[in-house]
């Protein structure tokens, strides 16, 4: 069995948004697919150690920011490389409401989908939400962000808790050491000498934390 | 509520193949998605009316062929348009059998997986299966075929069964009218003079019939 058959499996990206009481959470995705036309239904596949996962089943509702080519990366870091239990993640992307007051990303998006959780089944690892669209709207004219173009053009990486996680092979018989994000695993194309070199700004692209946040691995 | 906002949800076609007794049977769908990755878990959301889903809810079991763009167009036409239970859509079309005897696609694809379902869930007019997947193999280096593709480079239709299935709109103020296939909806591009000009042996793109199966609409 080859497991890389799957990578063929064509997707999108996607921030999936919630309420934890009054607080904002949210997630990246990439599993959202509609199911039905009359009602519009879609199906959403989270993982059950996401905080995201725990909010949407207390109060089955949650939106979906469909991410365009011009999503930032810092902003899908962020929602894919930290917790939304410690961290507001919508407090640093430009946001608004679904008309029932959801949050949802504004910016580097095609529109967004307000759900209403109908039924959801765990597999494994994951949860299957199964949910009907109360409100659909595009915002941008922006061409859709398929995850293939967030690992070839963007160099995106895959956090660990996603439904199409797979470990990175090292190959051994690379001598030179990289430096590597700590929080996000992104490793920076230059060598070890031209990173020490960079500006003590530098912000990892993926997940926006600072020089300090890498090791050479 | 503005529905278009579904189409940037991206995603692949893909031709699911089962059993019926000893009958091959199967049908086009546009929603594999992978759920867990330790196990190998999708989901694939079949139309209730469509022949091959009571097929997979007997025989627990279907393949996964992964279209590329080097899909046939009249492959996912017989696919996406006729009925496994009045025709075998796999004669028409270079096929193989999963390590279990599954068939499966071996020409424009990128490969197929071999899928066991460990659960089904009916929403409406779809059940979604949720299955294990057992085997998955890559045939050819191709690249997979998207729905945006389909749509925008092969100019393929949908299904009216399908999950993401909206009717087309009729501009009431184009008085030119068009030759349309009986059997899928392909609409001839060039001019009704134009159509009557083809060569007799012209056959549909999408779904291989021939002229005598248009009508003037």
């Amino acid at each position: 069995m080859d497991n890389t058959a799957l990578f063929n499996l064509s997707c999108g990206l996607y921030i999936i948004g919630a309420k934890d009481g009054e607080k904002n959470v949210g997630c990246v995705v990439n599993t959202v697919t509609q199911s039905t036309a009359k009602p519009v239904t879609l199906t959403v596949c989270i993982n059950k150690d996401n905080y995201t996962n725990g909010c949407i089943k207390k109060t089955k509702a949650f939106s979906v920011s469909i991410l365009s080519e011009n999503a930032k990366q810092t902003t899908i870091g962020v929602f894919g490389f930290s917790c939304s239990k410690d961290k507001d993640k919508f407090s640093g992307v430009p946001f608004k409401l679904t008309p029932n007051g959801l949050p949802y990303v504004n910016e580097g998006v095609t529109g967004f989908l307000q759900c209403k959780v109908i039924d959801f089944i765990d597999v494994y690892t994951h949860t299957i939400f199964i949910a009907e669209v109360e409100e659909a709207e595009n915002l941008f004219k922006e061409h859709a962000m398929t995850y293939e173009y967030y690992h070839k053009v963007v160099k995106g990486k895959t956090p660990e808790k996603a439904s199409s996680y797979v470990e990175e092979k090292k190959d051994a018989n690379l001598p030179a050491k990289k430096y590597v994000c700590n929080v996000c695993g992104y490793e920076y194309p230059g060598s070890a000498e031209e990173f020490e070199k960079l500006p003590a700004d530098f912000c990892c692209p993926i997940c926006g934390v600072t020089k300090d946040d890498f090791s050479l691995k």
